[in-house]
């Protein structure tokens, strides 16, 4: 009998955003999957499971794992953190199991765009725009059109990878590019380790942002021309009165 | 003493993906505030409180009522369903109690969009923007700019509120729109009601989305040019091999 693969999103980091549908999927787990340091936020929740734990850039290896594991009848969660499918595993994993019969259920989670987004206040509240800066699998001239055609059309934008030791500057490069479209005093927040240990926030304005020492774990927001500061939130608001 | 407020998003609709943090505050909360589509969803979670439940388009006096309660010393719930910060009701709330000293803490959810691509498989593996045809608070020709921007520089687009009775042909005119920046078999995705009773999924071509009913309880997921379907699932590469 085929096993069963859970994709699922541990959201943030706490455990209080991890949703029932994702706890009882691992309760039910024999084998864990998972980036260590995903794995090591619920550890206390996956004892005497077997655990896969690959580093990073061993996602594909850590799918087949998981799948070798399902076929041969287990029950199995692959674990990202935020949700799966907004930068994690499910798309890598439905098409790692392709070929086989085993049966992928993606178990969605709180993502941490939105979390940090509750964290600054309200920023989202209007159309916004989702882009990772890491140009790994995307070519960076793609992420500059998009940056571009995000601020030109007034989406709020959420940067996820805004910055690691190897792109230290990639977070002002992006800045300098959509520096035409976006007024110098919009409002930005960002959110380190948002849920976890060592949590960080702060609301700056678009001109300071460039210098801003962002890294891997750090998401920035970038509100439109309506985005205001109301007792230290970043609210967004939902219509355009007298835009 | 002042109270407090908490403003929830609830998560689409099945219990199982509200987080625990939204429960406990529910828990702990003396007054519900909400539209009555998504009080009734939790209505189980929330007897014996007192309830403030007003209709659509009332959301200002919504906010107001539930900060008088505060104001009175009383902890509030304010519900949204998905997520609050996602064309929900976290802004006003906090552009409501600007002049109070009551406290607004947002506590995030799995957004609508999140809960769908989950059902599609994985959709938005890649840069998404998220877009609410919904022109009651915004002008239609922002609208057809974020949707043009969006299409061109090839994001995955998620679209909220795609028609409705009074707006019938809206994601026609959105197709019609977009149609010259995206292949005509790019893949997209609907699910309906989702994680509610009657939930209806299915995964269409873009050249057949002009034509799909959709109402005010679908979520549409336009795919990008890598858009594929794999074993009935809608999935996006996370990379751009050969693109």
């Amino acid at each position: 009998m085929k096993g069963k693969i859970y994709c699922i999103g541990t959201g943030p980091g706490k455990d209080d955003l991890i949703s029932e549908r994702a706890l009882k999927a691992i309760e039910k787990s024999d084998v864990i999957a998972g980036y260590g340091v995903y794995t090591d936020l619920i550890a206390h929740l996956i004892k005497d499971k077997e655990l896969i734990v690959t580093p990073m850039k061993q996602e594909k290896s850590r799918c087949e794992k998981a799948l070798e594991k399902a076929e041969e009848g287990k029950t199995v969660s692959l674990i990202s953190s935020g949700d799966a499918g907004v930068y994690g595993m499910a798309g890598l994993l439905i098409e790692t199991a392709e070929k086989s019969d085993v049966e992928v259920e993606v178990i969605p989670g709180i993502s941490a765009v939105l979390a940090a987004a509750a964290k600054l206040g309200a920023p989202l509240t209007h159309d916004f725009a989702v882009i990772s800066l890491s140009d790994l699998l995307t070519p960076w001239e793609k992420i500059e059109k998009r940056l571009i055609a995000a601020a030109d059309a007034e989406f709020i934008i959420a940067v996820y990878n805004p910055s690691s030791k190897k792109r230290a500057d990639y977070l002002k490069r992006a800045c300098e590019i959509i520096s035409p479209y976006i007024n110098e005093n919009t409002l930005c927040g960002y959110v380190r380790n948002c849920e976890r240990e060592q949590e960080e926030k702060g609301i700056l304005l678009f001109k300071e942002l460039k210098d801003f020492q962002a890294d891997m774990f750090t998401l920035i927001i970038i509100g439109n021309s309506t985005t205001k500061l109301i007792k230290n939130q970043m609210v967004t608001p939902r219509g355009y009165k007298g835009l």
